[in-house]
């Protein structure tokens, strides 16, 4: 159970306040997480971890010397927004680019590659590893599916090695991949783990069973067996890591052994004397091995085992001195923070607004409008986007269509009082979509939005090829970062034929509205056409199958927004 | 529960080996416990910490640097023999004498308080911190009967600091004094522990309910209430503090929040944010808190918060760097272990038999066919004893008096074949019973089995004087030791009386076998009188209570043994 909090749904808040009072000589509060306290050194690569709460010390108890620049903090076993990811990179950024590291998560890669593109836009050179070391969670064949778990610390460490070393971007995130694609764990769990404020586990392991390869938010692994000895634990795990060593391994390695929550230190030594001699028997040989909570998850009962293959590079990074909150190992010096450091600064990134001509600052005011139109038109239809939602999934997505419409026609209204053009207006609204509606549809819609913008030029007058454009980056943005393709059962079944539907409009020099019309047409008859397709099944997604005969809302509220936007147009025309 | 083990009766031992094996570098195992690793500076006071296992990071992940010395390891719960406290305190000490410091826990305070003699009366300087801060468990008028809890931590951080700044045992016992007497604890459980391999809890708190002042153990607290919000609690347990504020508090306060086991990181830090405005409102300063896992209690779900007075020296040693396996703090030079510190050397603190007459000899030889008379006594009752130990205890009397006696005739056989003295003789068959009987009773058997012995002379003839002195002797240790007075139903109960006969006895001039038959009259007599008497009851043992109207069993075996050595004295006089 979780026994120690306020308002349930304010824990994962609460808690980093406290955090960052305890630790504020060590990490400073940004909007989104934290960054390291003090300024580094210009030109220095940042490293960025994150992903959600519930995993400490993983991640903001991994900021500091010899770990990361910043964490990005989402709630409880949650993606943080993309907004979040931007806005502590840019804290963090000291010139040198930044790099984000997380495990394989579908709302992790979503959100830190939304921001990563929006980094890129402004010029901030940025990069992703995505850490994907859960052997149990895809075959070898598909290694790049696998989830990420422990060996999210160990290609932390070796990143924020190399960017301690003055590396370039390019070099830290060629050796952190090579330290990613040579990690493997396998996990185990015992017990469940509760949410704050709830009464029964988010998921149970039946008693005297361990559920062998359980992700860390319960997702399910290989089986449910009999609980082992420890050291036939041992064994197990380390046959399931002995099935995929890598092809250039050396014979020294790292090792975590990491207890998930509730697991106590003395388990995990005792464990470790039953693994040491394992090892040693396959001719390896541990260094400098890690036993103790890396990434927990609550107050699960169990422990995951990660070895990662070294070379001289790679062992220089992972016995590198480090201090941390949650991590500390050798001496590091002038670890105390001046007065300097301890100064506040430059909290608020506020967005800089470019100048813009007349004609751009009309057609800022026109979007302004059009996007009132939407937002009323997702007002009226909320609970019927609630329904085709409740099918499959959660049935908030009328819920957070509206909330994210809401706020991207709040921001929008505020850049075109502040004097904006179409581009950095669409910019701004994207943003505050993604941050403020949550889950992966607003992450998308916000992402795309701010993809349709960046077709504009803020100094000339908005084209029709320019609209074309943007059309086209919006899909092209929803396909990328939601890695979907038409026929999955997404928005992109609707989106697809509609954009495909207006290029050619416009192509044949229909005028814009109409255009639009036809556009909202084909998406209207696509989204209905999705209660004919089977969706891509995860293997976390069991629920999927119950959508087969039912739209995707996804694309229903796809078809809705451009509907509402060609009537707005139409009207506008009268 | 507690999952990962092999034998669950080898639980603490086995997770000790994993321990040890994977902080080689900077802790070495040694009979009893560890040590730190690497010869420290010549004359500098050892600090040895100890208690049962089950409460990592205390006891052994606090060896090193700015920690202690020497941590003695006990099985789960269950406090470590005199033996293992003075074999780890001998390999400590650098000729600066040792300090013990543990909890106010019964046999924590025989067994330390008797390695303590043993290393005193071998001219090793020695003194004891015996912690009592948890508020809870006795008024402020009765403080020194308090039990110990975080509390350890805070006065252990501050002996360390004193003698690794060169201070002598005097100045460090002081300097630890002080912060004993200004630290206050208060503890609170949402739910019990389980032992390896138990498929029940040690105890349990009811569902939706919290046991303020619960102990580590689970011993009982103040009372059971409805669980609060984080704020609440903090509130609730710092006024438990506020009621016990020390008469020359300041405003600088050391304060550590405490995971019992089970209870996350983000939990604690929830409870800092909520507890750090508290503490200012009552205009103290926090300097350097702590909020983590300090000593926790198996997979106990609780926490307990900790608050010591600080004054300048006090908190130069509560700030100091330091480095161990459990606790990482600042940054301490020269870290890494030099091969000399690898090699592990003088294992093995062998007896030092000294030169003996041929009359000390004599008798060692006697008191050994003494010894074997009154094995075989306790091994015909064995039943019986363990039968009156079941009213109130658990039963096993009888077995430790005969693991006990057993051990006790093995090494004193050993000794006298090397050629002891009745002294040394005595001395090393008490260490024995010591340390392989277990329990309270062994403790004390063997300790004043030791402290009778220290009466004789190696190089003389032994005289009836030399046996007076060390009946007294064994009395007075059991007495001290035991912190038990005439009329608290125990052993001393039988002891004094017979001791009284006995001096009486041999002051008339009566013969040592006739003196020692009056002796065991007067022992039979009143170890059936403690029937008639009432426990003095501590707070934890209920059971106690149970015993009224049966005779004591440790009182009832000390006038079997007595009874035995009285008929083999009279057998050898025929």
């Amino acid at each position: 159970m979780t026994h120690i909090f306020n308002d349930p749904a304010a824990f994962a808040e609460e808690s980093l306040e406290g955090f960052v009072q305890l630790h504020a000589d060590l990490v400073r509060q940004v909007p989104g997480g934290v960054v390291r306290r003090g300024r580094q050194r210009d030109g220095k690569v940042a490293i960025v971890l994150g992903g959600g709460s519930g995993h400490y010390p993983m991640f903001a108890g991994f900021v500091g010397p010899g770990l990361a620049d910043g964490a990005v903090v989402g709630n409880i076993f949650t993606s943080p927004s993309a907004q979040w990811a931007y806005t502590v990179a840019r804290h963090a950024d000291r010139g040198g680019g930044v790099v984000f590291c997380y495990g394989n998560y579908a709302g992790d890669v979503l959100n830190f590659g939304s921001a990563t593109e929006r980094l890129q836009g402004e010029g901030i050179a940025a990069a992703n590893l995505i850490v994907h070391d859960d052997v149990l969670s895809a075959p070898p064949t598909e290694r790049e599916r696998r989830r990420g778990l422990a060996g999210d610390f160990v290609v932390a460490r070796v990143l924020a090695g190399a960017a301690d070393a003055g590396r370039s971007l390019e070099e830290v995130v060629s050796v952190g991949g090579r330290a990613n694609d040579r990690t493997r764990t396998v996990g185990v769990a015992f017990g469940g783990c509760t949410f704050p404020g709830a009464h029964e586990p988010l998921f149970e392991v039946p008693a005297g069973q361990m559920a062998i390869g359980m992700g860390a938010h319960g997702e399910p692994g290989l089986e449910n067996v009999p609980a082992l000895s420890s050291d036939e634990l041992a064994r197990t795990l380390l046959d399931h890591i002995a099935a995929d060593v890598p092809e250039d391994a050396g014979e020294r390695v790292a090792v975590v052994v990491n207890g998930m929550g509730a697991t106590k230190q003395e388990e995990l030594f005792l464990f470790w004397r039953d693994l040491a001699p394992l090892i040693a028997d396959r001719g390896w040989t541990p260094v400098e091995p890690e036993v103790g909570e890396i990434i927990t998850s609550l107050n699960m009962e169990g422990l995951s085992l990660t070895l990662t293959w070294l070379d001289d590079e790679l062992e220089q990074y992972w016995t590198a001195p480090a201090y941390g909150p949650g991590y500390r190992k050798g001496s590091v010096a002038g670890l105390r923070a001046s007065a300097d450091d301890m100064a506040d600064t430059d909290l608020a990134i506020e967005a800089v607004i470019p100048d813009a001509s007349a004609a751009s600052r009309e057609a800022a005011e026109t979007a302004t409008q059009l996007l009132a139109a939407a937002l009323e038109a997702v007002r009226d239809a909320e609970t019927d986007l609630g329904d085709a939602d409740a099918v499959a999934g959660d049935g908030d997505h009328g819920r957070g269509m509206v909330r994210g419409l809401g706020a991207a026609l709040e921001a929008m209204s505020a850049a075109v009082s502040r004097g904006a053009g179409l581009k950095a207006a669409l910019g701004l609204a994207g943003d505050a979509w993604a941050e403020r509606a949550g889950g992966t549809s607003g992450a998308l819609w916000g992402a795309a939005t701010r993809a349709f913008g960046t077709q504009f030029d803020e100094t000339g007058t908005p084209t029709a090829e320019q609209v074309v454009a943007g059309a086209e980056a919006f899909r092209d943005c929803i396909a990328r970062l939601g890695r979907v393709s038409v026929g999955d059962k997404s928005m992109l079944d609707a989106i697809a034929p509609a954009t495909e539907t207006f290029v050619e409009a416009v192509g044949r020099g229909v005028p814009l509205g109409a255009a639009v019309q036809s556009a909202a047409t084909a998406a209207d008859d696509a989204a209905r056409a999705t209660a004919d397709l089977s969706p891509r099944v995860g293997r976390a997604r069991p629920l999927a199958e119950r959508s087969v005969g039912h739209p995707d809302p996804g694309a229903l509220s796809y078809a809705l927004v451009v509907g509402s936007l060609a009537r707005a147009l139409e009207a506008g025309d009268d």
